[in-house]
C-alpha cells in the first residue's frame, strides 16, 4: 500500500465539485460552502453517524436513506448544519436530496446528505438549491480538492488522502476528505468524513470494516469532547477495481481493512493538528486496563480535562493533574500503582514521582508532538487516543 | 435564622488559628499556609470525602480516624496536598495527627487533616510541624478568619460564613470556612469545607444531614469539570447550644438541615464566584428530566463543556451548543422536545428557535449573573447548579 497524490476523486468513477453559494457568513475565510459527490454508479455504501440525542435533519434523513445500503451521491454544505430546525429541516434535507437526484437522474434514496455550521438557523434554501445545480455542472473527476474545501468551517486547511494497494493483483484504492476542528471528541463530532474506494467488497462487509475503523480513529480522537449533532462518516465502494468479490473475512477483507484504517487515522490526526488553538499533538497511551472500555474511559477523561490540556499549553509536566483525572474518571484502578512515561521518560512509578530530571521532562513537553503513557496494572487492555491542548486562541475561536 | 458576622468561630467552643510557615511556593499571593481548627471538646463529627480513586494521605487518614464518629481537631495546610506520595505521605499525614493530637493532650484519632495544593511533591514535614506548633500557639476563639486565609489556594477572597437560628428556644450557630476555585466539579474537588455548629445532635444524623446537604451544594457546582484527590468536607457538633438532642427526622432536625443548607450552598456559591477566570455566575435549571440521576447529568454537561462554558464569556446566545451538549449527554431525552429559557425569556420551544428577539437575549447574557432552564419534558425530575464561564483568564490561571 502507498499513499499518492489526491483525495475523493483519485477513486476511479468519482467525480466531485465544491462551489460558493452564500450559505456560509462572512465570518468564515473559506467561502466555498456547497460539496457534491456522485459514483459512475450506485455502489454499495455504509456510514456511521453521531449518536447524540439531537440529531440534525440531515442524519436522519441520510440514515434512512442508506437503509438499502446503496448510495451513488453525495450533497452536503458547510455554513448550516440544519440542526434543532424542526420540520421545516427534515422537508430541507430532502428537497437537497431530491434536487441532487433529479439533476443526476437517479433516485432520492441514492442521495446522502451531510451539513455542519451553527445549529438553530433555518437552511437558506434559495442559495442551497442555486449552490446544488452549479455544484452539478462542475462536477469533475478531478474535482475532490474542491470538495474538500467546501466543507471546511473552523478547519485551517483542506484535509484529503488517497491511497493505491493491491487486491488479487487488481490495483484498488481508498480516498477521502474530512472536515474537522472544534468540537471532535468520542463517537465523532462535527466531523463530515466521505470516502470513496473502487473495491468490490459486499455492503454487510463493508459496513463492519468502516465501523471497526472509525472506532480506532475518529473516536479516538478527542479536541474538546463536545459532539455534535451532525457528524458523519460515508464510504460507496463503486466495484471498478474488479477484484474478486470481498464476501467474507478473508485475506482481501485484510488488506482493504489496513488500507481503510491507514486512510481514517490520518485524516483523523489532521482534524486534531487543526483543532481550534492547538498548538501540541499529544498521543496518549494507556495500558494496563482492566477492560477495553475502562482503557477508552481513562484516555478520554484525561483529553477531555481542561485542567490536562491547559498544562500541556503551559508546557508543564504536571502528572498530578494526570493522577487527578485518571483517579475521578470512574475507571477501576488502585491509585497507588500507576505507572507514568513522557515519551520513554518514565516520571512516575506506583503513582509518586521516579525524582526524574524536571530538564528532560521540560525538554520533551516543549516539543510539538509527544506521547503520555500510563500503565495502570490492572489488566491487560489498552487504548490510545490523539488529543491538543487547549490555548488562548481555542477560548478566542469560541467566543 | 440569619446570618451574623464571622465563620467558623461564631460558634461558641471553637477556636482557630491561621499561620504562615512556608510550605506555599512564593506563587501564592496569600502566604498563610497551616490552619488548625479545635472545639473545646471531643464532639460528634460528621464528613464526606472526594471519590477519586488517587486518594491523598490526608483524606485515606480522616476516614480512618472519623470512622469512631468524633473528632476535636483538624489540621489543614495549603500549598502542598499530600497527594501521589506513597508510603511517606501516609505516615506525614499521621504525624501531622499525632504532633497536633499532643499540643491539645487528645488522642491522635481525634485529629482531622485537610491539605490542598499541587500533587506530587513531599510534604515539606519540617515547616508543616513548625506550623502546627505556630497555630497551636495562636488558637483563639476569634482566629476563624485566620483559618480561612490559611487554606486558600488561588481564591481570590477568603471564604466564610455564620449563621444563627432557634432551637427549642435554645441560639444555636453554624459557621464555616470554605476554600474552593479551580477544579471544582461533582463529588467536590480541591475543595476543603470545614464546619462547626453548637447544636447537640446524634451523629448518624449529622452524617445525613451533611450527606444530603453537600449533594444540593457543592456537588452542584461546577468550574472546570475536574474532581481533586483531596475533597473534604467536615462538620463537628459540639452540642453546647444545650437544645434537647436531635435523635430523629423531626422538626429540630428539618430546622437544622435548613440552616445547614444555607451555609454549605452560600459557600458553594462563593467557589463559583471566585472560579479561576470566572467573569459570570450561572444558574443552570433542568426540570422535565426522566429521573434525578438525568436531571444532574444534563446540568454536568452543560457546565462541563468548553464550547458552552466559552460561549458565556463571549456573550453568545448560541443555544445550539447548549442542545448538542444536552444531546450528547447520554440522557433520555426527545432531542426536538427541549425548551430553554434565558432567565424568563423563552429562547427554544420544541428544540426550535422562538425566533425572540436577539437584542434581549444579549441583554441577559451580557450580565454578570443570568440562569438558563431547560425542560426536556421526559419526566418530572429537576436538578439546579451553579457555574461560570471560560475565559482566557482561565488559561493563564492553569499553565
Amino acid at each position: 500500500m502507498k499513499q499518492t497524490d489526491g483525495g475523493i476523486t483519485a477513486v476511479p468513477g468519482i467525480r466531485a465539485a465544491g462551489v460558493e453559494c452564500g450559505i456560509k457568513t462572512p465570518y468564515y475565510k473559506e467561502k466555498r460552502d456547497l460539496a457534491l459527490i456522485v459514483c459512475d454508479k450506485p455502489s454499495p455504501t455504509a456510514g456511521t453517524f453521531t449518536t447524540n440525542k439531537a440529531k440534525a435533519a440531515p442524519v436522519i434523513i441520510s440514515q434512512e436513506h442508506i437503509k438499502n445500503g446503496k448510495a451513488q451521491a453525495i450533497v452536503a454544505n458547510s455554513g448550516n448544519p440544519n440542526a434543532c430546525t424542526g420540520e421545516q429541516g427534515l422537508k430541507d434535507a430532502i428537497r437537497m436530496a431530491q434536487l441532487t437526484a433529479e439533476l443526476l437522474n437517479i433516485s432520492p434514496e441514492l442521495v446522502l446528505i451531510g451539513s455542519t455550521g451553527r445549529i438553530g438557523v433555518p437552511m437558506p434554501m434559495e442559495k442551497v438549491e442555486a449552490g446544488i445545480k452549479k455544484a452539478f455542472n462542475k462536477l469533475s473527476y478531478d474535482g475532490g480538492n474542491q470538495a474538500a474545501h467546501a466543507i471546511m468551517t473552523t478547519d485551517k486547511f483542506p484535509k484529503e488522502i488517497a491511497v493505491e494497494f493491491q487486491l488479487n493483483e487488481k490495483k484498488c484504492r481508498i480516498g477521502g476528505i474530512v472536515k474537522g476542528a472544534g468540537m471532535i471528541e468520542p463517537n465523532m463530532a462535527t466531523m463530515l468524513c466521505f470516502l470513496a474506494t473502487d473495491v468490490n467488497i459486499d455492503q454487510p462487509l463493508l459496513q463492519s470494516a468502516l465501523k471497526a475503523s472509525v472506532d480506532k480513529s475518529f473516536n479516538m480522537i478527542s479536541i474538546d469532547g463536545d459532539m455534535s449533532t451532525n457528524d458523519t462518516v460515508i464510504i460507496m465502494a463503486n466495484g471498478m477495481a474488479e477484484n474478486e468479490v470481498i464476501n467474507s473475512k478473508d485475506k482481501s477483507y485484510k488488506k482493504f481493512c489496513e488500507a481503510l484504517d491507514f486512510v481514517t487515522l490520518k485524516l483523523a490526526k489532521m482534524i486534531v493538528k487543526d483543532g481550534e488553538g492547538a498548538t501540541k499533538f499529544v498521543e496518549i497511551r494507556i495500558k494496563g486496563a482492566k477492560t477495553n472500555q475502562d482503557a477508552s474511559k481513562a484516555a478520554h477523561a484525561l483529553a477531555r480535562s481542561p485542567l490536562v490540556k491547559t498544562s500541556f499549553f503551559g508546557e508543564d509536566d504536571n502528572w498530578g493533574r494526570y493522577m487527578s483525572t485518571l483517579g475521578a474518571s470512574g475507571i477501576e484502578m488502585d491509585g497507588t500503582a500507576t505507572n507514568i512515561w513522557l515519551d520513554d521518560l518514565k516520571i512516575v512509578e506506583n503513582s509518586i514521582t521516579t525524582g526524574y530530571d524536571k530538564a528532560n521532562a521540560k525538554d520533551i513537553i516543549k516539543k510539538s508532538e509527544f506521547t503520555i503513557t500510563f500503565d495502570l496494572k490492572a489488566g491487560n487492555a489498552k487504548a490510545t487516543l490523539w488529543t491538543c491542548d487547549m490555548s488562548y486562541d481555542y477560548i478566542k475561536c469560541n467566543i
